[in-house]
């Protein structure tokens, strides 16, 4: 059997920054030529980065893309790795399926270009567009209708792309079409639990397919999504042959024995025309492989832990910052936040600003500046009470408006520090607070990115937990102090005041909101399940009339399987209350 | 020929507030059935309101659904009415299709049902689903395969759903199947000259379809969008023999002339079968017509006008609000903006804040208290000085930040007058300077809605001079402060800024973003048109930079072909800047 040594460049591209991309890809592929790879892949969209949105209805844009894997061709071949066959996403269009179709905004195509010898050699444009959840691929892109089949130094290798393997069909016709590697290039956006899911569909796939297949996806954070990387190789069994760290850049490199080639495959299955191209290019000469790479697992809150550093760093990052600034309040989200922050940035980028008032608690102060001596981050100390004072002379508020005015003079002084010192403000509230709207508008909701945004208040506590402990293991000191983690949680509005007097307990409520906000579960479903029915109704109602505030929230990374913003979409101006059928009507 | 008596039902339903919009939908039946039709068309998804979004994949709101179609019906023929046809809009699902398709969340279909004698005797469901512009329906539905003819009182009726008529095919398998009249139930949103564009649609579609064609529209303020109504009905020779008003629920009977039934039709056209249901009716009796009736036609700023007063008038009732609260410097924006409320709500339900800085000048007061004196709007005055002071102490900001303290400082007193009195607080900035981020997040931008977010600055002049105007031909006191129209546009956040020192001429930048924002025309483009190539690249990166601001802006009133929100999709992280050739790689 052939050998075939593949390499996965699971990079990390920024959206629209074309040049640089060209730039990190060009890199990659010179990286896994002189280790001896064949074949590398390159994930979907790498050139253009994704998702681009309704860039992709932008000529221009699509022409600069187009451009620019002509340009990668010739660079790599100008570096004298021309011999080296290379799989790259990138944005294409057809003009012929606009015509076809009757397109209105010209025909854009999420494609795979096949680069050898210093040209594009063949494209294959996704067949499947994913219409669901955060994917608009329907509004963006014209369908690919042939399969395509390179033959790579004796290997029919079957290309594809992402929700092609979501879908059955294209492992079958891969193993129709005779393929002895089925390579699957990726923009797939991390969930918790989604790397057991997509490495159970690989293996699934290979056995469908006949031969091994190889995972390739981006890493990196892009406004409210982080590609966890995660590429893998399956043999045809179903086994791993080698896996990529989540949340970094990698280049994997597997020796394959493979299928060789041969010529009596089925021209088409199930009507699709199989495009087929001949490199021309001998077998490998015989050669040692490398021994299987080792591959860690992340525990679950490690993992997701991961994906928040990410999301957060590469937030800053690419859109040129370089400091963070959030109120500390001495409470766990606000520390959670902190200490994501320092592992993403570095303590010395990150400015905390505590505002006590005359109402808030000693320890939430304590905990504050205890906070900054474990971790190292910037705190500053803006008092609000004369501040507070000052509002009230004109306005003399009272009950839920004076609570408020606490939280948004807070956010004005974040803001303020904001535009004077050049620091992202990031806001601090977690999902849960966030479904029922037990957040101040304009308050503690103000920044440019929320980083506990998908992630509920349980959770909230468990990653605390864990960061810790993480921390005593490798000894160092655990960065959130434990009366931050004990204490009952408290927005410290008005005296005394604790989240459960408004709340239910937050056990309960995470799973209400789980069930509701993820899953569509109807108060009907949720009663059937035991849960309270006046905390069911309760509950949902919270959840539905809080949709204005979230709408001006701003955005955090998906973790879950449904997060607040592209993945939801519901009307603001919205009569319908989940409850039950004797109040159906009411 | 046969006479029908048709009669359409624009009316005005809330999204989700199924068993009110059942309530609307009968009580106008009943009166279509009052005035002698003899078939009442009501709009695409009136039961539901639309659109929906992602209601749609809830299983529990789709039983709700049907349901409702199945009382609606029951209700007309307990009334007396069951004589009755009517063709209602609804939300229905497919289950053999979500299986065909193998949809993972249901198979929710835009339907519309044919009811008759207390029951549904046919279904229809929409064939062409937009994924353009504000549609998502390829997230939602699954489109619908069979034609439908409907026999009534001796006459062919092809019942069509809004996007069907834009797309080609419709009316000529209308026309193979014999129909004697084309009817189009829709839930079209306004925009600006789009009245023209469905007028010359429909009358295309007749002459195609060799029938009259009978169009209902939705009437009313979605979120974002306005539902103009503009119901119409067209002879075959494209002649319009009815037309309801724009903005205005209504009930636009038209009597008719109708090709009879014959039984020598093909049975299917391009593939479709035709299904034909025979309701089993004779022929009207022979009948007076009315006279046709009258319709007005509004210019274009009363159009645009009546857009903004009714998505305001519709966002506050939808919500639960009864009055509005909003900032009144004296400019236009705001000025135009309290003189929509006051036509939208009535002036005793419209407060207005003027909060005079120690950089205001003295016209803006007295320009907000002309304001106050001629609308009745009420006025307080809350000044910051000594807010801006208090922050000052602690903060010594300079600049930009100096700036941007002020306007935040007026949003917290707005919210907390918000708050404290459940006003809802409309944000008054327009479309230009949303365009390119002149703007504060947090201070002039708070607010639930934004009337301007889609009116370019020179547009808000034209309507400010149009509503002035209006108001003098009727014997009115214009709202309008002459001076406040007349001064130069500037923030006053410094001694004597203007907008004019930061941003081109409002006549040339709007001219550069109707291209851009509207029609993605490119710098390069826009350098060819004549535009400065200086202007063009700092304008373009202006909008490109200002996304995030954006995103966390309040939802208002689409009246342009592409406003901002589900109408234009971009990242925020985007390293994608339009420019010229030599500067691409840059």
């Amino acid at each position: 059997m052939p050998q075939l040594r593949i390499a996965l460049a699971q990079i990390n591209p920024t959206v629209g920054a074309i040049s640089a991309n060209v730039d990190l890809a060009v890199a990659a592929a010179e990286r896994a030529a002189e280790r001896g790879a064949h074949l590398v892949l390159l994930p979907e969209m790498v050139v253009t980065g994704y998702p681009v949105e309704d860039l992709a209805l932008r000529s221009g844009f699509v022409s600069a893309s187009r451009a620019a894997i002509v340009e990668l061709a010739a660079r790599l071949e100008a570096a004298g790795f021309g011999d080296l066959t290379a799989v790259v996403g990138y944005l294409d269009r057809d003009e012929a399926a606009a015509d076809r179709l009757g397109l209105p905004k010209g025909s854009p195509q999420n494609t795979a270009a096949v680069v050898h010898g210093g040209r594009v050699v063949a494209r294959y444009a996704k067949h499947h567009l994913p219409n669901y959840g955060v994917f608009d691929e329907f509004r963006y892109f014209v369908p690919g209708r042939d399969l395509l089949v390179v033959r790579v130094r004796g290997i029919d290798v079957a290309v594809t792309i992402c929700e092609d393997i979501w879908q059955d069909g294209p492992s079958i016709a891969a193993r129709a079409a005779g393929a002895g590697l089925m390579v699957v290039i990726n923009g797939s956006p991390y969930e918790a639990n989604k790397d057991d899911v997509r490495a159970e569909l690989c293996a699934r796939r290979a056995t469908e397919a006949g031969c091994p297949l190889a995972y390739v996806n981006l890493v990196g954070g892009q406004d409210e999504l982080v590609f966890d990387g995660d590429s893998i190789v399956v043999a045809a069994d179903g086994q791993v042959l080698g896996r990529a760290a989540q949340f970094e850049e990698q280049l994997l490199v597997v020796d394959l024995d493979l299928a060789p080639a041969t010529s009596d495959n089925e021209p088409t299955h199930d009507g699709l025309a199989v495009r087929r191209v001949d490199l021309g290019l001998p077998e490998a000469a015989p050669y040692q492989p490398l021994p299987q790479p080792d591959s860690e697992w992340l525990e679950d809150e490690a993992e997701i832990y991961g994906a928040l550093v990410l999301g957060l760093r590469d937030y800053v990052r690419k859109n040129g910052f370089t400091s963070v600034l959030l109120g500390v309040s001495g409470g766990i989200d606000s520390t959670l936040v902190a200490a994501i922050a320092c592992d993403a940035l570095g303590a010395e980028h990150v400015y905390g600003v505590s505002n006590p008032s005359d109402w808030s608690t000693p320890h939430s102060v304590d905990d504050a500046a205890e906070l900054a001596r474990r971790t190292g981050l910037n705190l500053q100390t803006v008092a609000i009470g004369e501040l507070f004072d000052a509002f009230q002379r004109p306005l003399a508020l009272t009950g839920l408006a004076e609570e408020n005015l606490q939280a948004r003079i807070r956010g004005v002084i974040w803001m303020a520090l904001s535009n004077q010192h050049g620091h992202l403000v990031l806001a601090c509230g977690n999902k849960s607070e966030l479904s029922v709207g037990y957040t101040t508008l304009y308050g503690d909701s103000v920044g440019g990115f929320a980083p506990l945004k998908d992630v509920p208040k349980t959770l909230v506590w468990r990653l605390a937990r864990w960061r810790n402990a993480f921390a005593a293991e490798h000894g160092e000191t655990p960065p959130i102090p434990e009366n931050t983690i004990d204490k009952p949680p408290s927005a410290e509005l008005r005296p005394g005041q604790l989240d459960s007097d408004s709340l239910p307990d937050y056990t309960l409520l995470d799973d209400i909101l789980d069930d509701y906000v993820e899953l569509d579960t109807s108060a009907v479903d949720l009663a059937a399940q035991g849960f309270p029915a006046d905390v069911v109704v309760r509950t949902l109602s919270m959840v539905d009339r809080a949709e204005y505030k979230r709408r001006q929230y701003p955005p955090g990374p998906k973790i879950s399987a449904r997060n607040f913003g592209r993945d939801r979409r519901l009307p603001i101006t919205n009569g319908w209350r989940e409850t039950f059928p004797d109040d159906v009507r009411g």
